[in-house]
């Protein structure tokens, strides 16, 4: 179980920045995201990609700002919980809450920041025959831990970074790798396309491209994998495991589901403290709304500004806060 | 006369962020500042100091924040009008607004853009007896051109950078220049200091420390400044001009005559787009406010972004908006 002042769900931009804010008023802060890593949509879509709209950055790479904004909380340490979506979020008998992850994780807080974005990032599934039955029992989209493959026959598709980069990957681990993509070129970094094509050439993966995944086939476990070429020509494939990797795509997902005004997939938040219907809970960045909002990242910036000034008197509701400047006090004198 | 869509009042850190958000939606911007230079409270109070709560910064120089702004708002070549104090604002009858200055500069816009942060910045006055009414008869609190005082006997006052630049300046240019200074050190640069020292040492200027102005007197023009020293002797000295140069103080002005609503020396605005009780009147930065309004730097970017899109329907009131990221269509192609 862990304690902590403030449970943020969601480690984007705007959940990493509100532990700044938080910390200038010594309120200890612990973040959960379904992701792997911190960032959010900026590290998940466009990590290599300029914005220009940061204000004193006349340019900056999203995964550079990310980095940033990670140095700039470091210290205030806070707690971080990866790889794990929150299910539930329930109020405590005795006050504060209760964030439950799927995994079975629990944070015990005074008051919660849901800074979600658009959602839980969820795969994107392909339309394939039989798919669903036989997840977890050789399908998965995504590479938790890549021993799980070592000496098996393995099938990975798609044409991105993602599927590059395992297969690469995967090569050196499993018995047999199969990359199958529906085109014929590949849309992730051109040095990792061209590692794919060399492997296929020195026999170490078999690559098939032009094709695509129509039905998967097994008893209690995965043992085949049926193709379709252009020709029209089915391919089947034995395979212990299946790996489509066809990116992730934000879903509002649980959050619909805990007590919260929703107006169109958002929260409903008001403009002075960014708190939501329910006393404790506040909403910051791309997954709230008010009138006026715009699902800019230095909107959420400032939301974290504000919900701060608010939480505070929610964790600290017998203390008084007084207005300082960092220039003037720095980060850990307030 | 001048003609622009947005006239933004205040060339603060909030006034230059402003023609970043309005050159995205393709308005044209002025500013206009009492101040010779750009920067607001930043670049004329704490230009060396660090900050620590722009988001994505751990630590900047506020002066290097404004240069980076600077460099941001390139791109969209806004017009600057410095040191010149609005003094009147008026609505045309034919639409639009007049933004009028002290020394008679007229901006004709579309939109009004405060953005004034504490208000103008106007010179602290030292207590002496008979000052005001040598004021523009040899006494300035500015030095605006430098050739007023070639071949001139001039007295200056004060121990900050300003008092020792323009003394350094000046010896060079007037017959007499003499530093006077309540203290022995300076508060200003060390080796403007050092350089003020040498001077007096080499007789280029006459250096009076630990004493302080009490009396001018003259017939029409200047003619004597008296000073108290230490051990409470009166020194009399021959002077044409007197420069007290004893910083600058923001005071609300003639905003306040401009018919806005003004609740404890701010603007009030609303929270969806910033704008006044005046149509066509927007008010962002320090100088607006508003429930749960924190007067930093952070809140005033955030506001510019905002009121952008409501003065983009006032501007243009029979075209469409719609919402871009820059990562996506950079900052000209909106
Ligand atoms: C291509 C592209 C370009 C963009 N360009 C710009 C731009 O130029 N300027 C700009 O200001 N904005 C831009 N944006 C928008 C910007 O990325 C978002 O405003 C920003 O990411 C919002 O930050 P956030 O922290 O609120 O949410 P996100 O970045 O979406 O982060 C939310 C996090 O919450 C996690 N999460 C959600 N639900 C749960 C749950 N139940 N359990 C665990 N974790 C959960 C998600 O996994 C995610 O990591 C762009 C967006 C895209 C896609
Ligand atoms: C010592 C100190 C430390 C600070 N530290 C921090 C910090 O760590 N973080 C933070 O976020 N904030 C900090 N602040 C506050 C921050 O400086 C202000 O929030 C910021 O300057 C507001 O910007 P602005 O553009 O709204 O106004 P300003 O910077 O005040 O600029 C307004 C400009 O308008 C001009 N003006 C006003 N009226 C007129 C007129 N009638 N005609 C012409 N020009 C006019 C003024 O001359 C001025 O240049 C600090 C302030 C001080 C003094």
């Amino acid at each position: 179980m862990i304690h902590t002042d403030l449970c943020i769900i969601g480690a984007g931009p705007v959940g990493l920045f509100a532990v700044f804010e938080a910390g200038l008023l010594k309120m200890r802060c612990h973040l959960v995201d379904v992701l792997p890593q911190v960032g959010g949509q900026l590290s998940e879509i466009y990590p290599h990609k300029p914005i220009y709209d940061i204000p004193g950055y006349p340019e900056i790479k999203a995964q550079e700002l990310i980095d940033n904004l990670m140095e700039q909380i470091k210290p205030f340490d806070p707690g971080f919980t990866l790889g794990e979506r929150v299910e539930a979020l329930e109020k405590k008998p005795e006050g504060g809450f209760s964030v439950n992850t799927a995994d079975g994780t629990q944070i015990h807080c005074k008051a919660v920041v849901i800074a979600g974005g658009l959602g839980c990032f969820e795969p994107r599934k392909p339309e394939v025959e039989n798919l669903a039955q036989f997840e977890g029992r050789g399908v998965s989209y995504w590479v938790k831990d890549p021993e799980t493959y070592r000496d098996k026959k393995v099938v990975l598709a798609g044409g991105g970074d993602s599927a590059l980069d395992w297969t690469i990957f995967l090569a050196n681990v499993a018995d047999e790798v199969t990359l199958v993509h529906r085109g014929d070129t590949f849309r992730g970094a051109p040095d990792s396309a061209e590692k794919v094509f060399k492997l296929a050439e020195m026999g170490k993966i078999n690559l098939i491209l032009s094709s695509h995944l129509t039905k998967v086939e097994g008893k209690q476990w995965l043992q085949q994998v049926q193709l379709l070429n252009k020709a029209k020509e089915q391919i089947v494939l034995d395979a212990e495991y299946l790996i489509p990797l066809f990116g992730l795509s934000p879903k509002l997902g649980p959050i619909a589901d805990w007590g919260l005004n929703i107006d169109k997939s958002a929260i409903s938040v008001d403009t002075e403290a960014f708190g939501t219907n329910v006393d404790g809970i506040y909403a910051i960045g791309d997954i709230n709304t008010y009138p006026g909002k715009l699902k800019l990242i230095l909107s959420g910036f400032h939301e974290a500004a504000l919900m701060a000034q608010s939480a505070f008197k929610h964790v600290f509701p017998d203390q008084k806060l007084t207005f300082k400047y960092t220039t003037v006090y720095g980060v850990n004198s307030f």
